[in-house]
């Protein structure tokens, strides 16, 4: 059965005049990809579909899109606007009235509300629900990377930032959002997950403890890979440029897949991690040497100090 | 110990006023890209090491090249000249006095003479020894993908029917190659492999009987995904245009790199491979499902006959 709503699919296509159609699918959503594709071709349409991994907005296709007059990008929100890129997110709803749940663990009566892209259509919802229960919820525009309210990525908490708020509500799963705006931020950060109902508040001092352990291993590093993605919305070029210039043991490394095979068999004896900026904090069990983040080899080489440690963020430039 | 010699490079580098280098490797020389790239830093050079698998000139770092001056590719021989890629090819000796063992089984005196880059600059050696004992060995150019006389790839085979010799001596390791030479020569082929000295004539029905009952499970699939590389030298698109055009049930399928995850994830029932062809031939073990090769699916299709069953060569337009 297909997910994807193929006449509203091909409208937009008509309307742009389209021919021949890229599709990109992340992980979750691939399975679509046969059914999609021959029922695009069903109607007249050239189709190529692309078969690389995919984890977020920041990974377009363009390779696909050579062939093709639009690449169509399911499953994420756009970090950056392409005038032949078509976005379309996917929506995961819930009752809001699971909010509920959360009100106890809110001390504040004025609070900053940040969300997923999943959720973001349950915005207005979740502030108004908020308003009946005497809290007002501050919901602001990230930057260019997050440009609609409340929205945060794993690598941008920019709209949690932008509420100028003291404590956070976050509505999402997994503990790795909410962790990254406490640090971000340093704002108290209560955690919802609309679909367990569980409510917690985060506590960052598991991976700081954890983080510190990995910068250990890597202070007596002979040599030091510094990552630099070519992804299409990864490329910190001169973010990696600078971090190599704080050592002479750093080297540039141009990677599409940040991969523990590849790593062993260049033999770097650490990497420092430009690209997505979750992949040292969530892989480091899958990879075989130290993978420290940018702020961290900078504590390294003595051009930041450790009390400044913070999360890497990848904001619009 | 670095096995490539920096000052050559270096040299090399200063002719062409390159400031900044891209270095790429194959697995098997990868762990020399740190010392390689360290050495080069410290001659004055910008340098970026390509982290991305390589496995042939087939598949040029251009990605990292867009950061550099020059790409030095290390391993390969050209399959395609660009003005600002430095081919390194690395050479393996040996004896050719081992060539001795393989006389009993020549069944002619004039004989076709083809070999792997590793090996090409003994070739002479080869013939004269050859011809010191009575066997006059006929080394022919290839195609463009292959221009060294006697030059033969896992995916180009030009060289060997160039010589029009009813019988050919291939020298090099494994069975691949000399299979592809006799598939796609209908010649009569002996395998030298010059480290053990072993010499086998090679006998293609186990591959073909192998390749029978791949196009049988994929015969009934209900759909194809027909692969086409986005690698600089394994794009080839209007073959798979024309494979897609043979079947309803066929979509094209841009892929980087051919993994068994993405093609379990995309779910195509099975697939049809126009990138590297030897990914067919040497991988299905590691595929979740039937993948063909272009002649194949042209068989399956009715397009070609079963008798004009062939090895799959991408040979220069």
């Amino acid at each position: 059965m297909l997910l994807i709503p193929i006449s509203d699919l091909v409208a937009k296509l008509r309307r742009r005049g389209a021919r021949s159609v890229a599709l990109q699918f992340p992980a979750g959503l691939a399975r679509q990809a046969p059914g999609t594709a021959a029922a695009l071709r069903r109607e007249g349409f050239d189709v190529i579909v692309s078969g690389d991994p995919c984890y977020g907005g920041c990974d377009l296709a363009l390779d696909a899109l050579q062939y093709a007059d639009v690449l169509v990008h399911f499953g994420h929100a756009p970090v950056e606007e392409r005038s032949n890129v078509i976005y379309e997110p996917v929506r995961f709803d819930f009752d809001v009235a699971v909010l509920e749940r959360a009100l106890p663990d809110l001390h504040s009566r004025r609070i900053g509300l940040v969300t997923t892209i999943q959720h973001l259509h349950l915005i207005g919802a979740m502030v108004a629900f908020l308003r009946e229960h005497g809290i007002e919820a501050i919901v602001a525009p990230g930057d260019q990377r997050t440009p609609i309210p409340g929205q945060v990525l794993g690598c941008n908490f920019a709209a949690a930032r932008a509420t100028g708020a003291d404590e956070i509500l976050f509505v999402g799963t997994g503990v790795f959002h909410p962790i990254g705006i406490h640090l971000a931020t340093r704002s108290r950060v209560v955690a919802l997950d609309p679909f367990t109902g569980e409510v917690q508040e985060v506590d960052a001092d598991r991976l700081i403890r954890r983080r510190a352990a990995v910068m250990e291993k890597a202070r007596d590093a002979s040599s030091f890979g510094v990552i630099v993605s070519t992804k299409s919305g990864q490329r910190r070029m001169d973010l990696a440029r600078r971090l190599v210039a704080l050592s002479d043991k750093a080297v540039l490394v141009a990677m599409r897949e940040v991969s523990p095979a590849e790593m062993l068999d260049l033999g770097f004896a650490a990497y420092v991690n430009t690209a997505c900026p979750r992949l040292a904090y969530d892989d480091q069990i899958r990879f075989p040497v130290p993978v420290l983040t940018p702020p961290e080899f900078e504590i390294l080489c003595g051009a930041r100090a450790w009390d400044d440690y913070t999360i890497d963020e990848y904001l619009a430039p």
